[in-house]
């Protein structure tokens, strides 16, 4: 309840800021020109910090392969964050049919036909089935920022339905993988840090779907093959991940046959920035005018 | 058929390049850092040419909302154009039935709900319900940039299913909408010239689905509210619409309560310029090797 207060208090003020215009569905908000600046000088600033590591630069779109999502488990495991795009593809007559149900106020959508797409459940899956093949020597690293699209309405202004994810992917040898992960971690928590957030690393597991995965997210936790970076936002006790870091293991290469140069299977991890989120968690924690921020922040944003 | 062999090369070479990566999708790609870089500088270019006018600047996700949606007439003229979003929203039960259909390899998708959310169909859509009430003194100007769907799968690589439109919306009088619209028709033909680009601008109609409105293109036509500047990318004879300017009247304005300062309706504008088919038309006329491109065109972009 003080949660959905905090929410509710913090959502209240961005939107008589007007740095989020309201659409009417929870999660989804347009932004004002200051709300967008953040976000482009934050991506900016994540380039900068991972050009060091001379990454590919992969840009997708919001909406990926069905055929490839349905190789990965994420209809067993996420089936409740899903969005699968759905078309009208009849005569006339059909059309006539669906207008009607549209009239009566029916679920005119349930009328409609899959198409080959979903939205893009995460930053670096349409990554994984055009790296099928063999890697180069000493593999892949890549910076990817895309929409990504999870279907949990909430009241939160920090859970939206669809956001930027800033990702940098390795993919290689086990060694190369995990150390990847862990350098990552290191180095975002350091960059979070020098932006004034008061966040922290802490072992963490995805929100796996219904009983059957229960045990999933405990092996996931006690392999410790996901790492949050967590910041209060709308809350002190429940702070919100606004980047996490994970090691795949042999889990994307196998689905898509991935192998390293020396033929073995390749091992995957990535770090995913919340472009929204620690724009959010920025101005919760310096204010909601960013021509008030610490200098010291506004230097590392280069904000004008 | 020659079209289609046109499609087929031009795609191929931009795949061979590394500009597009495939994902198996008709009309859905992904980028390389090449290809990302002209499409960022691009856009702000666009932004730079709009600075002078002092408008808005207002950021939507690729998602809006179904009701909002329900109100246009977008499932009466392009439903087949649609992007509705689905989700799973069932207890352990069902998501197990929801897990054989997928294994029997069914048409899993049909079994999903309608979200609150559809793909936005244009850049300007989400603008309007959130102007709804009275605009100020002289109306507003608003640059828009979002992601937009269209579910028209095509072997063409400018004919997208999923792109960005980059807008300059008008919301005040007759007189102001309609100037704000051939305004931007001249100078968005003067920019896309200044790139070396063979275009034209020419009477357009919007593609209104099925036979009942048939009317309305003849009408859209005449009435000349909509033009198009096109330019040749893989067919002289048939050359692509890279942008469109439109006058909407009071279409947008009765069907979400807009009004002038002076209590009249308003009337709407506006410019849609498609980034990802204008850097095909970029790549198309000047080569697929963008430091090679004239000096005069890589200055304007301010190509590094």
């Amino acid at each position: 309840m003080q949660e959905t207060d905090a929410y509710k208090k913090y959502a209240d003020a961005l939107i008589a800021e007007g740095l989020f215009l309201p659409t009417g569905v929870k999660g989804v908000f347009g932004f004002n020109a200051h709300f967008q600046q953040i976000i482009d000088h934050l991506e900016a600033l994540i380039t900068r910090i991972g050009k060091p590591l001379n990454p590919e630069v992969v840009r997708f779109p919001p909406v990926w392969s069905r055929a490839h999502y349905g190789c990965t488990d994420h209809l067993r495991t996420f089936p409740n964050l899903l969005g699968s795009v759905h078309s009208f593809t009849g005569d006339d007559a059909q059309h006539n049919t669906l207008l009607q149900k549209f009239e009566k106020k029916e679920d005119w959508g349930a009328g409609l036909l899959s198409t080959d797409l979903v939205l893009t459940p995460a930053a670096c899956y349409p990554l994984y089935p055009t790296a099928k093949g063999t890697l180069p020597e000493g593999g892949r690293t890549v910076d990817i920022s895309n929409y990504v699209f999870r279907h949990e309405p909430s009241d939160d202004p920090a859970r939206m339905q669809i956001f930027r994810m800033h990702e940098f992917v390795r993919l290689g040898t086990p060694t190369e993988a995990l150390a990847h992960r862990d350098d990552w971690l290191q180095r975002g928590l350091e960059l979070l840090l020098s932006l004034g957030l008061n966040c922290a690393a802490v072992v963490a597991n995805d929100p796996f779907f219904g009983k059957a995965n229960r045990l999933m997210k405990a092996t996931q936790k006690e392999q410790e093959l996901k790492y949050e970076i967590v910041c209060p936002i709308c809350s002190d006790e429940n702070p919100t991940a606004i980047t996490s870091s994970n090691y795949h293991l042999d889990h994307f290469s196998l689905t898509f046959d991935i192998k390293t140069s020396d033929g073995h299977i390749a091992h995957t991890a990535c770090i995913g920035f919340g472009i929204e989120r620690i724009t959010l968690a920025l101005f919760k924690t310096h204010g909601l005018n960013s021509n008030k921020w610490p200098e010291k922040v506004r230097k590392i944003l280069v904000l004008p």
